[in-house]
């Protein structure tokens, strides 16, 4: 039987809770399916371990990460230390050096929520945001000059490579035959007219090898009001780095908000761990109350299980989630309940 | 009588449309007003005059606009002309070359109309986004290396100046004072680490000026949420370039579409003339039919009336589109109804 090492980064704030009823059902839906073996090391990486060693992880971190099958993280960050620098320690050296290059956020209405918008069912609501995870905006290319003085001004340079784009455009496209056979490009190459030009061009270079699938550009301030008011159009959306990052919370918002919206960092041929994570982020303002919705996190699991070569036991806990959801029992307060974060994890292992 | 001179720039696709039944509205609110006279100059800058000359507008278009008390333009682009050309030779260097530095875009509901958000009424749509108008992401500074090879790659700068962000956090502030005093700041310091940051900072500096005013910051991920699941807690939103453009459409799309959204570019110290449009784009795929919905250009125009020193009239142009939707009778298309674009304008007139 195979053993699968993976390695929990449970974070920050809300991320040890949600972790916690991860890890307790991806080990009850691998004991039913019987066909490999889980084995979790906890990683205590996170603001308390940066107050203590200067650092988010140890020099070696990626290092002793690089062994493991699988990266499951629950969320990162801490009023006590700036943002930018747990994020750029910790999160998004492992989507770096991994070329976890796809961040892979499914927007889908589960049975038994119901979604914000007004006319809209689960029928309507179905797809995926396939986000570029490595480069574009999210450089560390910039600084600041003058400072001190009335001219003072910070920079800071976005990088989009032909290699970057054309692999997450595969990707999105072969997905998109996978699916409804459907891609819209989040694009802004009227206001961007350096980088958004180029991303548009590589991605219709490598259209032409799937012209079984359709392929659209919309600007993305005009594709963020598709979400809202025609979210039934889209299947796949692809998107540059920060593009995605906000599309793929505003399409959390849709489908329930993001205490159902999982993610995966996926390193899809597999050279390397690929890390899965809620879409949601540490919420200090509700840590250590035990009412946080774990089901994004749980989701992130199963994700991390079809990532494992395991697609059954991955379907039967997002069916096991639907299922806990529809009896509308146990409900955490984001969704309007009074259920606990560790009573909705138990209710998932039940209707496994 | 002062007499108040507006350039029109109908611009492309249902620009003109649009247009026509705002200089029609206003003409009638400023003979009704009997304050104030505006006189009309019609220029032909659009992506055909593009075809011709090979430009979107004269050499000494800057100069000749800035003879004007305003300027009305409806939408540009199309097909024929790549966008990044006809914004960066017409709206943008507008933008820019008259220290527009404040895109006003009101996000209300308006008596009459429904917001897709199923639990969401009027009282909880009524928030404003001033977004920074003239740098930040929309910098022309980038270009191409190694093209035609594998390491190919498109990079771009943003540039963020303590300039540039004072004197739209200033505007924000003092509006929110007039409101409900309170600003919500989007940022993305934990992604992009050198110019968020400094936005934030510049921000939090100017904030003291203004201890009554509330200031929150949120990620632009995180606030494009609120957008949809609680927009009751927004008041002004202060965003950059970028994001302001974003989250306007965004905003739009939950108050009933773009249909319905104005916007001024505005000079707040009136050294230069401002320059009122629509948020919603040329439309090419319903252009010439005469469907548009003219609401937004019409109230992008009483915007400009405000501008120019005239409240009352602006106020009553605002109530009368309010009165049209609110009998639902003469809708167009995009709002679920049959009436044409001058039916619109033809009741507004008549409401006045
Ligand atoms: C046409 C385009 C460059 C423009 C922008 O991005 O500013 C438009 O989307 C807007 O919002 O006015
Ligand atoms: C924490 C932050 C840097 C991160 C991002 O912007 O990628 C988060 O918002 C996400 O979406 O995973």
């Amino acid at each position: 039987m195979r053993t699968h090492r993976i390695a929990v980064i449970p974070g920050d704030g809300i991320g040890p809770e949600v972790v916690r009823e991860g890890v307790k059902v991806l080990e009850a839906a691998a004991v039913r399916a019987g066909m490999f073996r889980l084995e979790f090391d906890w990683l205590p990486w996170n603001c308390s371990y940066y107050r203590r060693h200067g650092r988010m992880m140890p020099a070696d971190g990626i290092e002793q990460l690089r062994t493991y099958d699988g990266i499951y993280l629950g969320a990162v960050g801490d009023p006590s230390v700036p943002d930018h620098v747990s994020v750029w320690q910790l999160i998004l050296p492992i989507r770096k050096a991994f070329q976890q290059y796809v961040n892979l956020r499914p927007a889908k209405l589960l049975a038994g929520l119901e979604s914000p918008l007004r006319h809209k069912e689960a029928r309507d609501l179905d797809f995926v945001i396939v986000r570029e995870n490595t480069e574009g905006e999210y450089s560390d290319i910039g600084g600041r000059l003058h400072p001190g003085t009335p001219v003072e001004m910070a920079v800071q340079t976005s990088v989009f490579t032909r290699y970057g784009i054309e692999r997450v455009a595969r990707y999105a496209l072969s997905l998109a035959r996978r699916r409804r056979g459907h891609v819209a490009v989040a694009t802004k190459s009227n206001g961007l007219a350096h980088t958004m030009p180029y991303w548009d061009e590589v991605i219709r270079s490598c259209r032409v090898e799937f012209p079984d699938v359709d392929v659209s550009f919309y600007h993305v301030d005009a594709l963020s009001t598709l979400f809202v008011l025609r979210p039934e159009t889209l299947d796949v959306v692809l998107a540059t780095n920060l593009f995605g990052d906000i599309l793929s919370d505003l399409g959390a918002a849709v489908v329930g908000g993001l205490g159902v919206a999982p993610a995966g960092n996926i390193n899809p041929e597999k050279r390397f761990p690929s890390m899965f994570e809620p879409v949601h982020g540490s919420a200090p303002d509700i840590a250590g109350k035990g009412i946080a919705n774990p089901i994004a996190a749980i989701w992130s699991g199963a994700m991390m299980l079809e990532h494992l070569g395991h697609p059954e036991p991955a379907a039967e806990v997002v069916r096991a989630i639907e299922q806990v959801l529809a009896e509308g029992r146990v409900w955490t307060r984001d969704l309007g309940g009074t259920a606990s974060t560790e009573e909705v994890g138990d209710a998932v292992v039940r209707a496994l």
